[in-house]
């Protein structure tokens, strides 16, 4: 992977991407560990996240369909890149149905899944970082298997539980959903870390 | 693009596939508007419109296969032609859910939602209309992502007011899901979109 | 399609997939036929098998990236392959459900559905046999299509006489879900069978 100057934008641009997805998985958590009241201010702030990713996503393609020599596979930015804002629409979905369906309480496991989509930005932060710099990133991409498989584990007893313990079939929906987004963000990282995986055997 | 007069059939395969498209949304907007009695009829002139869809996707697949020099990429032509049968899917799928849950009162936001999934057709076919005469399309792709974003958040408005208002359980999940298939068939519209404005691009 | 030996493998490890895909089935029709009791047990082997899956993707994926000269166009091994893990996923899904949601009495729409799904692994394992010998395939991909439009029809007339019949809205939200999970395991082996279409047209 011999990258000339010019054409290093795209992983900075990946960066910005990566950045902006910390910043919303962060926000998230602390949404979802200081309760109801915080939620609508944390809304805003993460839509406003979600058209800084627009613009970073728009100026990839925009570059992707300027430059003749990109450093990977035109398909394959384009495919990291569309992953990536994946992420970002899922924390965003999921932070506006907590507001919108006024969830009361905050259940455990909703923190848990909040926990888990903040580790697996901290890995993809750290993958994006060492596609940059030419490093090994297989270790970052095994950790996010990881984290999604253990919120697999959880999402499925959460989902369980609530089939147990919950009797008002409204609030039963609601939180189900809930815990349904915060699944599939997570598997919405490991599309991230598959293409990468993907990518480091196809320039090795 | 310039197109040899052979290889334009593939324009006109869209045209039809749009055209039939147009012809759906349209009945079923007439169905949510004439409320619970028309539409099991309207159903089932949605299911020969898909019939038809069939016949022309199987078309431009085998045409596909016969032909060495197309007018777009042929991997543009396949993701064009499945996507917009994604479209007309998508209506068929909701207007059958509309008959087969018997919903008694249409609500207001599903009209609405009709009439985003009508104008959205139209910007579709202006859309292949430019197309085929090698003219500007921006533009139209561009009202489809207008169209796409007020949907999103009709669609939003519409789910959160059911649940401060619904008090069935079950109501609430048929109008809910009625409300997502609406939604899903507008973001098959802006994925033709997003398509075509590669397209452009590429070709440019 | 000339294969040199040493390539064959991929049409060996498909055949294992498949392997594993029926064998699951068999185990998902005995679940639902046998009732409630023997679930967690077959659910159980359903994971083991989904283990073993995952070793075989992994051993495509590898080789797919050691292989020079592919059988058919790396991007469709990849394709299969994965659409076949769709399949094998899907049914792990539905039976995991079926455990945890505590579902008391097996609906027969539920037998009729993984009867459905146990006839597509079987037209899939001939497709793939045929695939090996270099024989014609098309009668068995069209054997699913048939299947899958039967499995469309079977689950949209159970989810209307769920809504018809079924008023505890916490049951109601259970057995839809396990319905359209079967659906969307049939949807998966149609998938496979697309792909597997387009690589006889691309290759013959």
């Amino acid at each position: 992977m011999r990258l000339l100057p010019r054409e290093e934008k795209f992983f900075s641009l990946f960066l910005k991407q990566v950045g902006i997805i910390s910043e919303a998985s962060k926000l998230l958590l602390e949404g979802v560990k200081n309760g109801k009241a915080q939620l609508p201010a944390i809304a805003k702030q993460v839509i406003d996240l979600e058209h800084k990713g627009d613009e970073v996503i728009h100026e990839i393609y925009t570059r992707l369909n300027q430059t003749f020599i990109t450093p990977l596979d035109p398909e394959d930015i384009h495919s990291l890149s569309s992953k990536l804002d994946d992420v970002l629409d899922g924390i965003e979905d999921t932070i506006h149905r907590m507001v919108a369906y006024r969830v009361e309480v905050i259940p455990q496991p909703m923190v848990a899944l909040s926990e888990i989509v903040c580790s697996c930005s901290t890995a993809l932060h750290k993958a994006f970082q060492a596609l940059e710099a030419s490093q090994p990133l297989m270790e970052h991409c095994i950790e996010i298997n990881r984290l999604e498989n253990e919120g697999d584990r959880l999402g499925r007893r959460a989902v369980a539980e609530l089939f147990d313990q919950e009797k008002d079939p409204i609030v039963l929906i609601k939180l189900k959903e809930i815990y349904e987004f915060l699944e599939n963000t997570i598997d919405s990282c490991e599309d991230v870390a598959d293409v990468l995986q993907n990518v480091v055997v196809k320039n090795s």
